[in-house]
């Protein structure tokens, strides 16, 4: 039986609209995994790696991790009065975070995921994920998964790819979520890297969380975070911001057939819209021109995508 | 059929003398693998690590990574008169490297790992390898890997362990050997990490190696290296100095039945001997006291190990 007869009976990507996009997914799968292609890949070769926040994940009006670092904050905030004099978290308390830049986000980080043991740790994140719930879809945030990119994981896994998470977002708080979120193991997350001291307390090890960055996950550090831990260049990178764009172009300079994707928020009305037409978002419009420069696939969220979310699948054909 | 007439059939480790140590082995993997047994971990837990240089490979009189420092130092040299002045430099220049302690050797790291792309750097040690010969020996590296080791990793591969290497040593380069060694794959190997920068050379994206350290993973630090990696407690570690005593600890520190298991350097005649007993060696008398005080398992090469090498399986049966 040959391909496309295999996806006439079986869709692998129902909650896609038929389009370029969609077809260049599965033209790619087919192209790197049947034997005997000329742009075949061994299995070893197939990495696929996905940003998340904004690819995988509702990002706004703040990603997961922000909400869970603002509710620390204000927890936090009686103890420490000097936070008063501090413009930036005064702001965030008083719920306006709509500038929060890298610099802050670090600091954030650095405040509220340390001075305690990372056991610790992931208890109170794990507790705050049961009950926390997005500002505008009343939903867990489990929820707020992208349905089609779940589709896409999955089409990759089932074709022997090894699925990394490769964030700028805190690695440890990532690890509270996502096996259940995408069912991809704590191993193959990537993020953002805070220190840790490994102590002594009533004569048992623990694992303590230092307010210190060892590394930041974004922009090159994707790609020198990736080096790290697996020394190969991904056979394929789902990006959808700037923080993204190096880690598309490491894919894109191996040999063989890569693949190369960036998400485009272009859907206030189900969604969001912060691509390049918004001049303020995360996806510049300098990386929409390396994009069609390169032959990156863009995903318009709008067209291309029949339904957003998990809970929406009902409404499509092959669920 | 039960396991001790699996046994008798085929010995996994037939390079083990029968006594404590083999015999500790055997009842562990047993323990936490047959199904029904009150110590039964699951796969996912399933994890061992292995420290390298003295667990799994010949250390002395230096390691295969030092050696390979050394000659990188004699060859840089010209191009830094300013070492002339750099008593630790001419000491190892002259061959005198009985006394390169850990800050010395990341300074080694730092100048003979850098100034050049991952990729250069990978081409340069793997050319070195081909050649390179221990001075006892007069063999390859790839020959002095511990038989009756490589009989322990395959015994727990084979029962749904995932095997880690951990070692104090540079993590680039092990990369460059440890799945010919050992069979490991590369995302498994664990070590100390130089800073990495991701930069453009004619438009192309590489990664060039910094000549500064980003984690130092050894002692303590194995264990914070294995947080980053794993997010758990090892099921068992192997190791053979006080660098490894962390991640014992740190393995015994988790509910469930845990391994522990130090390689004593005590055959002078077949290899080395580096002790306790030596009272100068990197296994010290506190370490040994600890190992009794905790149970862990201590390995007499002389006494557990029929034979040391690859080569000498010839000598024993069950090969």
């Amino acid at each position: 039986m040959v391909w496309a007869e295999i996806y006439a009976q079986t869709d692998p990507l129902p909650s896609w609209n038929e389009g370029a996009a969609k077809k260049s997914i599965l033209d790619y799968v087919q192209a790197v995994t049947q034997e005997g292609n000329s742009d075949y890949l061994p299995v070893e070769d197939r990495i696929a790696t996905f940003d998340q926040d904004g690819t995988l994940l509702v990002e706004k009006p703040s990603s997961v991790e922000m909400y869970y670092m603002f509710e620390r904050l204000r927890l936090l905030a009686p103890q420490h009065p000097e936070w008063k004099n501090l413009k930036i978290v005064q702001e965030i308390l008083a719920g306006d975070y709509s500038e929060v830049d890298l610099r802050t986000y670090l600091e954030m980080l650095a405040v509220t995921h340390s001075g305690m043991s990372v056991k610790a740790f992931h208890e109170m994140a794990q507790d705050w994920l049961k009950t926390a719930i997005h500002p505008r879809y009343k939903r867990p945030f489990k929820d707020l998964v992208y349905q089609p990119m779940l589709e896409v994981i999955q089409l990759f896994r089932d074709h022997g790819f090894k699925v990394y998470i490769v964030s700028g977002g805190g690695q440890e708080f990532m690890r509270n979520y996502t096996q259940q979120f995408y069912q991809i193991p704590l191993e193959r997350i990537l993020g953002t890297v805070l220190k840790v001291a490994y102590e002594y307390r009533d004569g048992n090890p623990i694992l303590w969380m230092l307010p210190e960055i060892l590394y930041v996950n974004d922009g090159p550090g994707k790609v020198e975070g990736l080096n790290l831990f697996i020394d190969k260049k991904p056979a394929a990178a789902f990006g959808n911001s700037t923080g993204d764009r190096q880690m598309l172009e490491w894919t894109q300079s191996a040999p063989g057939k890569r693949f190369e994707l960036l998400v485009h928020h272009d859907d206030a009305e189900r969604e969001y819209a912060y691509g390049p037409e918004a001049k303020s978002g995360t996806f510049s419009v300098d990386l929409m021109e390396e994009a069609k420069k390169r032959g990156w696939v863009v995903v318009s969220m709008k067209n291309d995508w029949k339904i957003m979310f998990p809970w929406e699948k009902e409404k499509v054909q092959g669920h």
